[in-house]
């Protein structure tokens, strides 16, 4: 029985950003002009309006120009390529983020890839897919760069540790397999077809969870004294009739077993933001120096 | 003890040949030119002349257009990049293919960089890389793409099975992990940070050798019936005093453990002209389908 720490992605993240305002601060001093951030929302999703409305809160918090594009649901698809084309040109904006999903209406792929690489601040860009692939210097999706900062936090080097990514998402799981293996970890991935999941999970000294199904990872599929970044966030409804946030792991069953785990909420959850933040500031940090 | 088979790489490539023979046919009568695929060759390297001769043999062999471009070793970046500008616009050349290595006076990467994507049929380049990430049309290297069509034939489908990937090169051991993802394998990539090999080995039911290492991996190594793929290629001094051939397997060892196994040479090896013939067709194909 060992005692399960709590990694706080919440308290971890609020840091992050205190130390990005120093670094914003320095940067704008140095450039006369601070970072900018354009978040594109189209039509009016509830969800997706609070994300937005929090990114644009933290951006300007941490000292950064943040520029809201809000557009109709109607907005054809070359309106917003025209928007975008105008953000690629505009020396005042360092990263540009569009808020998915979009309207049926208008193909994703085509729009994440009129971006301008070096301004793809959420990293999905084939560009920054390929660079993070061969080792080159690229924006890293927001999610699994929160994930590899709160371990490198906990464990210091994470060179040799055995990790199993459970999910291949192209926003979670492969980009977080690409990092884990550029730490030197050794990096299995598994998912749905995969024969024996429990057994795999067994192995891991570092465990991803990122399939989003309600505690599908049970206590007894972690190897004792082993990191856990849960990524899933699911919505389930009590027996109380009320509903709540769990993650991918059944997080009571982890207790005892587990080294350290991330709750849900208030664990990767809130990196997302402030890796985006970090991400524009990188951006901007790269552009200016041509 | 079991009856370890061969895989005879020289066979399935000829046979490979063949059928792209008849496909090639079908593309010139319907399109009035043949795929034509343009090599770079900067300097005289002895080996990588050999390989050029052969490529360009068996790019005419199945009825396609060969275009060799061989610069002296003094050759400037800039006079190489305006060379792949040519290539990049001239519509007879579907395909191009810089042979490496570059003379240590030219950038590999920029040059890598200025191949149109579309044409690379080495699939070196980020957008390739990053579009095999994502899990969208591309190039892929052609080694690679061996190893997963003689497992294919072998195996038929990949689905479930545990493949251990040993090496991390962006030419061989990330994008074959990338391709057997895809290919619904569970996938562990290893590497020389990796705490225990021999036991992560002994999980495989494919395992992929590509770390150019002779005969780094032991019989013992690996599970009953598996299949072993040997990318290796590495010259040694036999006990005679004669140098030979071998693999990163110790194939002598592997025989009645393995399941079946790529001999080397003869395995690996005469697909990856092969598939860079399969490449040019494809790029051909995808061109003209616009």
């Amino acid at each position: 029985m060992v005692e399960t720490a709590i990694i706080d992605g919440k308290a971890f993240a609020e840091g992050l950003r205190a130390r990005l305002k120093g670094e914003v601060a320095a940067y704008t001093a140095a450039h006369g002009t601070p970072p900018g951030l354009a978040v594109v929302l189209v039509g009016s999703d509830p969800a997706s309006s609070v994300y937005v409305r929090n990114k644009a809160k933290q951006t300007v918090e941490v000292g950064m120009a943040s520029f809201e594009h809000l557009l109709p649901e109607s907005a054809r698809e070359d309106e917003v390529l025209a928007l975008l084309a105008d953000l690629n040109a505009d020396p005042a904006v360092n990263g540009i983020l569009v808020q998915l999903p979009l309207p049926a209406h208008i193909d994703t792929q085509k729009v994440l890839a009129a971006i301008d690489p070096t301004k793809d601040v959420d990293g999905f860009h084939v560009v920054n897919a390929g660079r993070l692939a061969v080792g080159l210097d690229a924006l890293v999706p927001c999610t699994p760069l929160g994930c590899v900062m709160l371990l490198k936090d906990r464990l210091g080097s994470l060179a040799g540790l055995k990790a199993v990514v459970v999910g291949r998402s192209n926003i979670v799981g492969k980009p977080i397999a690409q990092l884990l293996l550029r730490e030197d970890c050794t990096v299995t991935i598994a998912h749905s077809r995969t024969k024996d999941l429990p057994a795999e999970c067994r192995q891991a000294d570092i465990l991803i969870a990122a399939v989003g199904r309600p505690e599908m990872i049970r206590g007894d599929w972690i190897k004792p004294g082993a990191s856990v970044i849960d990524v899933g966030i699911n919505r389930v409804s009590g027996a109380d009739g009320k509903s709540r946030l769990v993650g991918d792991v059944a997080f009571a069953e982890a207790q005892g077993i587990a080294g350290a785990i991330t709750p849900v909420p208030g664990g990767v959850g809130p990196m997302t933001i402030a890796c985006l933040l970090q991400n524009t500031l990188t951006a901007a940090t790269r552009q200016a120096e041509g």
